[in-house]
């Protein structure tokens, strides 16, 4: 703190020296960089030294939403921005999460000086354990993040050998080369940092995940003083994110949610009141907290992710429960109704959250019905607006009063839209602009934002998983790409599940498969035993016996066929049952089942 | 027409003869009603004769988009209306399409008058051939829809039996007991009607999809007239749609779509223009080939359903198109790209589509690019947000120009949003008020607008699919349910796909699968062949020889050990297999993949 604070007044004197020259600064650009940068002039004072590039190369986070990690390296030195997850797309069957291809930072390793983290959501630290697993590097964050991920890390076992670094938000750490510090923003966790790289290229702001809200509900607003004062230094690069970059105006202030919570409260006085919400959403569950006291309720959380969060967030202090307000969900059935609150997980209605559970009629503890009033303090993510859809409705069906989406404004963002995106592009003032953490569409918004602050197209680059830029003062360019992509995890296995298993379980999963067994005869090649047709995912069996006797009947005469023909080699057998039962089942139901057989020698 | 005419006529000399009556009547509910209903006056003067109840039951479109049927019984005769289908949900595996269960039809085919349709969309007349390959019930409707579903049963080889019957709005059909009235409403596919069922127990009103469109781009507005002479002479119940019940205010006109389109043809004056759309929205087809005709431009129909939809449009004299102005897809490539629009399908980012495979470069056709601006003139159904995002994303990626969801108003829905809602039921104005076509959400708001307007929350039903209501003068009550539900079609299957199917699709998805054949010996039942282990979907196997290794060992010592203990029974063994191989799967891998022992005797 003691850090940030000189920061600020560095920079207040700063900036009253050059207030006159800010604004004409703005429209000759660099102009005032150059005549400010403290370049070396030992040698011979009518050159000015060329400053080094950097090399930008982006493993996740571009043209995806999740998954987020950025590679720097200047001067033989690199830093990790990021390392998160992503959950799986609906077309990546069986697959728990994806974390990104760590190949390229393997081969660089010797040169890696050490991890910075924005915060602590698992688009930003979920793929950690795994990267620690084959690489122990060193990480920075601040508190509550880092306290999030220590957890993380117990869980996989690797939180003895971590090398974890506590950071204040306005401080820096110095990793080679290349110094980050840490700046405070806005967002739906607390401790959120943006991180400005001060290197011998120039500086590169990273924006992390941000939005500018004057009034949070609890903590500092973002501080945009540092943004303007490096803005004013010069920036040679600013990544800044996307996320709502489509949404025209601002994200509302927090204090909405506040004066919205307090109003249904009052409405529900009579019901017990659930409210679910993002588990990693503090702010959210302090404010809810801070409900309940005015209102006289007690809270039970519900979830386990939700009850990690915030142990891990009250055991650094950033959760303020007042004294014998928490109970255990256990003892919520002593409580009438009206003097309790729960707090859930389940607000994308995922299958197995605490929300749906409830909805579905299957949670161990909590029976919902007619009485309770349901407060669902979130945005569908997209793509999970049918879940989401379902889960309301279900409560519905059940006679719970329930509150989604737009009909109170019982959620924000915690993105910024386009005029705060535009405020921090503006007080960044950078010379090259990359718009990050989005799809296409958000990152091309987000490029057409800056365009429109007149960053000309030319010093804009949109980049994809892999992509690698240089940048220097004189120009930005595209290297070749690196090695990047998406690793699957399942279960245990981590990149064990690829293409190939992906497709046939997306092949079982349309239309079943039919198993074909037979023992032949060593000697000869007949048939000793079967074919036995079993199937699983292809029709109801009882009901199609006659079609399953005239795949076996299929079988029997190729099989017999290739031995009266003298064809032994399986490969070829093989196929042919396979083609001639795939075509008998096309024209008998116009499926197209996977066809395994398997012969066995006897 | 003249019928049509004819009844305008009736009424405006009614609603003169009323109009002062017609404010009191409002707040005093019925008693006009009463003094105004024909009822006969024969037998005893004193009495009035008791009406009978009709009985409304609910074969799909409540707690689900689709599917809508109804089923509507009076003195013995039945009238079913519509008779559609609905898309899979995502854990429908495989699934192609779900249609209803005719079960309770069957069972009741010989009261079964007729089939009325209100209009062409597949929700309403795609479960039609299914109905119809079961038992051939005479379908009555506008000539668009007719023409549609004629097209449909030609495809399945049902046209030339189908006793179709083409009905104009404003004129009537008796079946039975009941007539049956088609009124003319707004909706996205022209000739869309509400039914008004005159029945024995007084007039039930079936609103169809609508919407209050004043200032259509072809044809009439919705026929309010006739709403308010039905509301007059006192409506018994109306069942009313709900899709977007939840959306406040009034859906735009579809004239601010043709202003948008204008100014984006002008805008994209050197572009090839590609436009996206519903293949059944003749209407926003035809703002198009408007907007064609006045920039000269030709254009091109991509995607088998809008080639179908327009070629049925088109013959009935639904669709105006200029001479010359229709070019082949194949004749693109002959015009410069500001000289043509191609209208396309795939607004819903279905994979198969015509935009999507443009989208990912596999339409064998169409190469898209720089130089090429798409609009999708449509909004994502909930559940294709992301699918359509991702088309969004690949195009923009190709360096498209993509006009997308409220970039402009480039579409509006086809449903009546809350203030069109309440004005229906105001006009309407029934004893009973039963909200239909929507999900638990969208019915329960529809409900609530109706409370609003003052329908007692008793007189409103709010239904399942399967549930039954009796309605008469006195009362509305829920009867025990009838046999109803989901039939899911597969290819060619229809209901051979069930529950313990999707259940085994559900899991081969989720993990794969493992065989493990072994051929034992018939007279000791020690192992002669194998075990062999096939998998599939579960891992990538020549980097999992070790593991795939351990279950054949771990295999072959079960198999054995039975044999060493006379265990000959086939169940026993496979379960003891199963159970073992699953805790070392487990174990080792934290998954779960089906397992599947085949045992064969030599």
């Amino acid at each position: 703190m003691a850090e940030q604070k000189n920061n600020k007044r560095q920079y207040r004197a700063k900036r009253t020296n050059n207030i006159n020259s800010a604004k004409k600064r703005t429209t000759q650009k660099r102009t005032a960089q150059k005549k400010s940068a403290p370049f070396k002039s030992t040698r011979r004072k009518t050159y000015k030294k060329q400053k080094p590039s950097i090399k930008v190369a982006f493993l996740g986070g571009l043209n995806e939403i999740g998954k987020n990690i950025t590679l720097f390296e200047c001067e033989g030195d690199i830093v990790l921005l990021d390392c998160g997850m992503a959950f799986p797309d609906g077309d990546m069957l069986g697959v728990d999460l994806v974390i990104p291809d760590f190949t390229y930072i393997e081969q660089n390793i010797d040169r890696v000086r050490g991890l910075v983290i924005t915060h602590g959501h698992e688009d930003h630290i979920g793929g950690i354990p795994f990267l620690l697993s084959k690489m122990n590097i060193p990480i920075y964050g601040t508190p509550l993040t880092m306290g999030l991920l220590g957890n993380k890390l117990k869980e996989h076992n690797l939180f003895n050998s971590a090398k974890l670094n506590t950071v204040r938000a306005g401080s820096k750490v110095k990793l080679g080369c290349i110094e980050a510090e840490f700046i405070h923003v806005n967002h739906s966790i607390p401790d959120s940092c943006a991180i400005a790289l001060h290197t011998p290229a120039g500086i590169v702001v990273h924006s992390g995940d941000f939005k500018i809200d004057c009034t949070p509900f609890v903590g500092d607003m973002i501080d945009l003083h540092s943004f303007a004062r490096l803005g004013h230094e010069g920036v040679l690069a600013f990544l800044c994110e996307s996320t709502n970059a489509d949404r025209p105006g601002y994200t509302a202030t927090e204090q909405t949610v506040t004066s919205s919570l307090d109003s249904l409260f009052n409405e529900a006085s009579k019901s017990r009141i659930i409210i679910a919400t993002f588990a990693s959403n503090v702010n959210r569950v302090q404010q809810i907290i801070d409900c309940a006291e005015k209102y006289g309720r007690k809270v039970a959380l519900s979830g386990r992710s939700m009850v990690n969060y915030m142990s891990v967030a009250a055991e650094l202090g950033y959760l303020r429960i007042p004294d014998n307000m928490m109970i255990d969900i256990d003892m919520l059935s002593r409580y009438s109704p009206e003097q309790v609150v729960l707090i859930t997980t389940g607000s994308q209605g995922e299958p197995m959250s605490a929300l749906s559970r409830m909805a579905y009629s299957d949670h161990r503890k909590v029976m919902v019905g007619e009485g309770d009033f349901i407060i669902i303090s979130a945005n569908p993510i997209p793509g999970n607006e049918k879940t989401v859809g379902n889960v309301v409705d279900e409560l519905l069906k059940r006679g719970c009063r329930v509150i989604y989406e737009s009909m109170y404004d019982v959620h924000v963002s915690g993105h910024a839209c386009q005029e705060e995106l535009k405020i921090l592009q503006k007080l960044v003032n950078p010379k090259y602009f990359i718009p990050v953490h989005g799809e296409q569409k958000h990152l091309r918004k987000n490029a057409a934002l800056a365009q429109s602050l007149g960053i000309d197209r030319k010093n804009i680059f949109i980049g994809d998983i892999g992509s690698q830029v240089e940048i220097n003062e004189n120009y930005i360019k595209e290297l070749s790409p690196v090695t990047a992509g998406k690793v699957f995890v399942d279960g245990l296995g981590v990149g064990d599940v690829g293409s190939i298993v992906l497709r046939d379980r997306k092949h079982l999963a349309q239309d079943g498969l039919i198993i074909i067994v037979a023992s032949l005869d060593v000697y000869d090649g007949h048939v000793i035993s079967g074919p036995d047709i079993v199937s699983r995912g292809f029709v109801y069996v009882r009901e199609s016996e006659e079609l399953l006797d005239e795949i076996r009947k299929n079988a029997l005469e190729i099989l017999e066929d290739c031995a009266d023909n003298n064809i032994h080699e399986w490969g070829t057998i093989k196929n042919r049952i396979k083609d001639s039962v795939s075509k008998l089942i096309a024209q008998k139901t116009r499926r197209n089942p996977m066809i395994l057989p398997i012969l066995q020698e006897v």
